[in-house]
């Protein structure tokens, strides 16, 4: 069963992500480490004590729709009246509406455990965070007056409607429409499909953000506008009134986080009202609704990172507890009783160190990440470097931490064998939930070119450059340290560097000759040349912090295998972003 | 939906794995092309109209089991008798029993198609043979004359009983017992479990192939008998009698293969029959039943490498034809009206073309094997040469094409989008399906031991070494065409087969030395670097075939393509191979 890392998170967070120097610098405010460990340890506590066993019922059952409601798993209702009772939805919501304003690095390794005890749970809250984000930063005062206290506490819960049949990752096509009425609402009409948390019974309100095009709008994503549009309208008094025309049409039957419902949501079929037509409020203004949306996204997107690194680290404590207790065969050198746990065959101890490995790797980007969005909003003078690093790093956490919730589930698959393949084991789940994970939020690939295009060209390539240059400061400390159990991780790290800096170097070059090909073409590649840097240089770092929790040496030993057996990837990624485009494109006869 | 490749697999057969040599000089007897194409034709419509259909349905109901019988998925009992009516179970079999006595590759090819079609109804199928295969190498006459004939027309099927929930990869820890009686019968009792088809509604009669123990074996690995256990013993006039005291006591709830019931089964309980124990019949001698599983287990391997290949053939082809249909978004370059195919992007394309190198690698790698095969059972001076490329390969193509049956299955669900999440594209089953395959006979880990302790010390090293100069012509023949269209492909290609050549003389003498514990640190390392340059040389002799299909260019592309994309990673691999294993040795602790 998972049991929440407490230790090794706050360890990531303050040594790795950079909060121990935060908060000495007052960057954080008022925020002290023993309310940072309080906090870490009872979210900690909540995952491993209360979430995580109810991980495995939610993915039996599922959600149900029957008879036009969501009939959530067993327990489930209770585990998030109790969530919310602890005050977790509102962690880093203003204080305005009843939320705790604390630092977005507290709140993703809260959401790690979260989601890590499980994904399909902690999905819901990651919405409404989102929705709440969105709401407070452009919605009227009325709007937020009304919505935000009770979306900011959890009484009611928010999502996101973007998807339509034909628009997922081009959202310029989507057709759900708005008319204005005279009174200033609207009416929306529209089906929307992949609505996580679209209905349930969690709560008595659903408060849904709803994309959609007015009648006068220009074509494309200039002429979407965003609504909130409630599943009750709420009355002046704040109490719940009639039933607005959307309704869950349909749940889909997924590979897994089956506890979360996904909805398709109809708009505007008459189904409720007198009137046709779903009443909705306008969020900032007309045909800026794409706008308003990215504001949340980059948030959005670390969140569905912190999922990929949640399921690694699940994955790897199951697959690390099974290898000590399953006994089969001999390892070379085994000399004890019988058989030998299996953890002792090199093979099976690389595919757990390997799952270490990335999860450690991708829990450093993401909270480095979200170091970095806590120091763009601080005061000081740093604010665009800060916001320029968040920018940079978000599509990394998002797509390195979910291909390594994937790589690592499988790889526990593998470890525990043929009972890795049996449901009951568990396993399996963890591959089926993580699976979902590179796509959506922005495709992995999306996230490449968004890397690529718009995030190499900041400050006209200076903050990536800076960025490297300070990460091989790291490999200089390693090598200063004249720690022997670093091995060769100082210039394995060097030759990673290198990579990283030439790939980004003729990144550079083919987005501003504008070889847009040649430049998508190694963008995959080069994102995860990226994340194996970092995941190298970030445990490096981990590795050179002195700490009495008696684990340096072992945080230099992973460094050490890290850098000795995953880096050289990095000169195969690099010779493919650089060289690769031309082979590509000749190929392409071959899909016909 | 599935379509068979006919003409793609013959290719392969013919130009890459050597059939076409094979049979013109004869070596496959008095075999000529036009009933090759024939059975390739046949077996591939059986596989398109026949089997695919049915692949969804089997995954949706899967098999119960109800009041101790299993019923399989609607419509598959009729597809088992419309594919034992056109003669497909006794490909392989001998002639003496009904059988039709043709090549391995020929199989290979079939299973492939059928797999792809349903990986849960060809296993079945799979079994069988393997059994066929045990029991005409090591069997009596007499178990011979009454099993054999209705286990090769597939009147009764037949199953492989060797796994118990604490012997799984090392079968020496095994319990179930056996007890001799005056008789010359042996009575088994024991629990199996992972039994595939071990219970089902195909056939009237079962035969079981079950691994016991004798009360005065000697411990371990050398105790070991083997027995023929039908589940209704047979009469002397070949009618059914009694039915023996075994049954299915339960079915595993699996991620995937659903329609394939994986059963415990229980013997000798006293269920059935006057007296406890089920009836055995010995297969070979006592004490030597590991050396009977043996004989079958190689072409046991190579047939679950063809689920790979499958998987990633029927991955590849949805994929495909998902993102001509889907448009999104406007790739660079795209001057089309409204949106572009997804297909279009540069990473989807990449993502596809990935799919296909690797399925067209796994696919030639296995039928190499499955030549080699062949060609040691053929008359000849070399039969000792085809033996141990046969040895050779056998782990390579399980673990290779079953890894990329994996990989390819994944990419699948990301070129889907959030459609390939969802349980009825189809896209998520090929993954829950593939899952199994770097698992059963022999995890993948379990080849790369084999393969790098027992394969390549054949002939003292003389037959890898040999094999990978082999290799080295092709990349010479590819340099000496001067066809533009390769590109890079012959200097990667020639790297590539160094990195190969450096990491078999390490191990080779890390072997020798008695150093296991270095070597297998990085045996599975070795493996996939054996397999990526395979890939790139078996694509490289297809691309230099002279056909009149007019695909000659395409193929020489996707060589090119698989050779400057996917084979600068065999430089990592060979690192992690010679350098990979102090620093795993170290982070040992880090594993608590």
């Amino acid at each position: 069963m998972y049991k929440a890392p407490v230790d090794e998170i706050s360890f990531t967070l303050k040594h790795v992500a950079g909060m121990a120097g935060a908060l000495e610098s007052g960057a954080l405010g008022d925020l002290g480490e023993d309310l940072v460990d309080a906090i870490l340890s009872e979210a900690g506590r909540f995952a491993t004590e209360e979430v995580a066993p109810l991980g495995d019922v939610g993915d039996r059952q599922g959600s149900r729709l029957v008879d036009g409601k969501v009939q959530t798993p067993d327990g489930w209702r209770d585990l998030y009246h109790n969530w919310i009772g602890g005050g977790w939805n509102g962690l880093t919501a203003p204080e305005e509406f009843g939320g705790q304003n604390l630092p977005h690095m507290l709140h993703v390794a809260a959401m790690e455990m979260w989601n890590a005890g499980s994904m399909a749970f902690a999905l819901g809250p990651t919405l409404t965070m989102g929705a709440v984000d969105a709401l407070e930063k452009h919605g009227s005062e009325a709007l937020k007056g009304t919505y935000l206290p009770k979306m900011v506490s959890g009484e009611w819960t928010g999502t996101m409607n973007l998807t339509e049949p034909h628009a997922g990752s081009d959202l310029g096509v989507l057709k759900s429409r708005a008319e204005r009425r005279d009174d200033g609402t609207y009416r929306i009409f529209g089906q929307k499909i992949f609505i996580t948390w679209g209905e349930h019974d969690f709560t008595d309100n659903i408060v849904h953000l709803v994309l959609a095009r007015l009648p006068d709008a220009p074509a494309g994503t200039k002429g979407i506008s965003l609504f909130l549009v409630p599943k009750f309208l709420v009355n002046t008094d704040g109490s719940l009134g009639e039933r607005n025309d959307l309704f869950c049409h349909s749940l889909e039957h997924k590979l897994g986080i089956h506890g979360s419902p996904t909805c398709t949501m109809i708009y505007g079929d008459g189904k409720f009202g007198a009137e046709k037509g779903a009443i909705g409020y306008l969020i900032g203004e007309e045909n800026r609704g794409l706008a308003c949306m990215f504001t949340m996204m980059n948030n959005a997107r670390l969140a569905v990172g912190m999922q990929g690194v949640a399921i690694a680290d699940a994955a790897t404590q199951k697959a690390i507890a099974f290898a000590k207790e399953r006994t089969q065969g001999k390892a070379p050198g085994w000399s004890g009783e019988g058989m030998s746990p299996i953890i002792e065959h090199p093979d099976v101890a690389r595919m757990l160190l390997t799952m270490k490995a990335l999860t450690q790797g991708s829990r450093a980007i993401a909270y480095a990440c979200a170091h970095a969005v806590d120091m763009g909003h601080a005061d000081g003078d740093k604010t665009t470097y800060w916001q320029e690093r968040s920018s940079l790093l978000t599509p990394i956490a998002k797509s390195f931490a979910t291909d390594a919730g994937v790589d690592v589930a499988s790889l526990g698959i593998q470890v525990h064998g043929g009972m890795g393949f049996i449901e009951e084991t568990g396993a399996a789940r963890y591959l089926r939930d993580a699976r979902i994970a590179p796509i959506y939020e922005g495709t992995n690939g999306i996230q490449a070119i968004d890397l690529v295009t718009r995030k190499l060209p900041l400050s006209g390539g200076a903050h990536v450059r800076g960025f490297i240059a300070e990460l091989r400061e790291i490999a200089s400390a390693v090598r200063a340290s004249n720690r022997e159990g670093f091995g060769a991780t100082a210039a394995r790290l060097d030759v990673a560097l290198d990579d990283l800096s030439d790939a980004t170097e003729w990144l550079l070059a083919a987005v501003s000759a504008g070889k847009l090909s040649e430049a998508l073409a190694g963008a995959t590649a080069y994102q995860r040349l990226f994340g194996l840097a970092l995941t190298g240089a970030y445990l490096a770092k981990g590795g050179l912090a002195k700490t009495s929790d008696g684990k340096d040496e072992q945080r230099i030993a992973l460094s050490r295998f890290a850098a000795e057996n995953m880096l050289a990837e990095t000169s195969a990624l690099k010779d493919l972003v650089v060289t690769g485009a031309d082979s590509l494109a000749a190929a392409r006869a071959v899909l016909g």
